[in-house]
């Protein structure tokens, strides 16, 4: 008869259509029961709706009936919300108050950075009425989901993705909804999507001090909070009143990250700071943390941004901004999951 | 006895502290009353404390003692509330959908050369969480006022300014409020603020389609609406989400302001699309309006903006945009104030 890690390794290798990622890492699995005569799988249904469901009864029947010993392979399902299933390391959220300094870009390129580091990375994309992340990363597939929940979008190196943008029947439509219902949307995209096993969250607030960030701030897990500033004195004063937020909410800041720091001249190579002498280290400074990057204003970003190719991007100031993040986030606290 | 126009005329000479706009243009004279035995004169009090309104008294006594044939100087105060006081030709408000492409730059332009054409401007800065405008401005006067209002503060050339930052502690205080407070805030700035006659109230929304678009759009009598795009396709989108809710919200789009178009190199002149292809004619005719100008990225600006003054700048940019801008805003219907 089977080993239960065998039967394990068969049920890792089965990837939900749609989520893109099998069902042990998705968390769906409750229980494993080896016989002489059955192997009984027992299967979280959160967000899987029927015919999902009946594909992975047949594909995890198809994979254990390989295994030698396996006699007669039992599936069932019980109900389970995606909130009891989730197991997320730390949630972190990139923040910096004033908007266009590049939030978003600075949660994309976090994400790679930590996903080709190894690490299970999803992103909660709570600008709401402003969402940028699913275009960044070309992604414009339908979540898929049930009664109890929905799967997010993986965008082509492995990352999960939910925005509202995704829900939207078209992407220019407006959500022209007053603070409580956006404050539910993402309060929905925390407790309602199925992220399953995560190292990393990083939640992409909208510009402001106002619902999004209060109510991630108190609904949500949050580890720390990632500031992107850019040199200018007026970004810096509005990023000060996002780092006055964290302190009133007892948040940390886990550090600071300048964009549009500078640009290189295409013929020359000639470092211009276009929009006046970079702040970072100050900025850093002022908030008790690491400065983790200066990315410069790259016509080669804005370039594979506007064509959903985020993932390709590599750059020596990229390298160096990966290399501090992670260095940085491997000093939070283990999670305590497991 | 003097003539009414003549008392009039020196009233208009009589500037109030903290506003830095005589009575007349504040419009707070109720009832000018001439007999060969007195001159009265009938003020509204709003937003005037007592210090003020017995300043004002004893100069108003000073100004008209002077008119040939004046013999007793009477002035009386009535209580009145800002909104019933205020003029307002029209309101433009000015909006992307997208942070960090440069409304508040747009819009603080937009007053100057409004201002420079001789017209009576205000800004109502409805970025509660990160308003701009003051520091650009170079204002940090604290707005004076008594229990019926409030006056805006007056920049150098003559702008009247009221946002959130002028009543903080300190700049960098976060406003941590959910949709309602802010809501009611912008609403405030509307009723409590005698911003007396003005030609325009341009009003420089946050990015976004919630609470503070949400209320100005249904709450203020927004002539029109002024978008502020840049050339990336990310930022595009999400003005085009505005584009949408100005539809949804049966509001016309005056024109389209392209920012961050392009770069011209210090050293040759070099033109280069830091942000990708222009997008700005397209942009306009998606939204059915001309298109008002195309700023440059340029490094003077970011400089004027953090030493507080953007009143100073010249361009041929901001020349052809201030043109554009005058002509477009001509052609809305004449007010129907006096």
């Amino acid at each position: 008869m089977p080993t239960e890690q065998q039967v394990k390794e068969e049920l890792n290798s089965v990837i939900i259509p749609g989520a893109m990622r099998s069902l042990v890492k998705m968390n769906l699995v409750r229980e494993i029961f080896v016989s002489d005569q059955t192997v009984k799988v027992t299967l979280a249904s959160a967000a899987l709706n029927q015919a999902t469901q009946d594909w992975v009864k047949d594909k995890i029947r198809e994979h254990i009936g390989k295994l030698a010993g396996a006699k007669e392979t039992q599936v069932d399902f019980v109900e389970a919300k995606p909130k009891e299933l989730n197991q997320i390391g730390h949630v972190v959220a990139v923040m910096s108050g004033k908007g266009g300094v590049g939030k978003s870009l600075v949660t994309g390129l976090l994400a790679i950075a930590l996903n080709r580091e190894g690490c299970e990375v999803g992103i909660l994309d709570a600008d709401i009425t402003g969402p940028s992340i699913p275009k960044m990363f070309g992604i414009n597939t339908r979540p898929t989901g049930s009664d109890t929940g929905i799967l997010p979008v993986l965008s082509r190196a492995g990352i999960g993705i939910m925005s509202i943008n995704l829900l939207l029947e078209h992407e220019d439509d407006a959500v022209i909804w007053r603070g409580p219902l956006i404050g539910k949307a993402i309060q929905q995209f925390w407790d309602d999507v199925l992220w399953g096993k995560l190292d990393y969250l990083l939640v992409d607030l909208p510009p402001g001090t106002a619902d999004a960030s209060l109510t991630v701030m108190q609904s949500l897990p949050v580890s720390g909070v990632i500031i992107v500033s850019t040199p200018q004195d007026l970004a810096a004063m509005v990023v000060r009143k996002a780092m006055s937020m964290t302190q009133k909410m007892n948040i940390s800041v886990l550090g600071v990250v300048e964009n549009m720091s500078y640009f290189l001249l295409p013929d020359t190579g000639k470092k211009i700071e276009l929009f006046g002498k970079s702040k970072g280290q100050e900025m850093a400074k002022a908030a008790g943390a690491p400065l983790l990057g200066q990315l410069p204003i790259d016509t080669e970003i804005a370039k594979l941004c506007d064509e959903g190719k985020i993932e390709r991007y590599q750059s020596s100031a990229f390298t160096s901004f990966s290399q501090s993040c992670i260095q940085e986030l491997a000093k939070l606290e283990k999670p305590r999951t497991e």
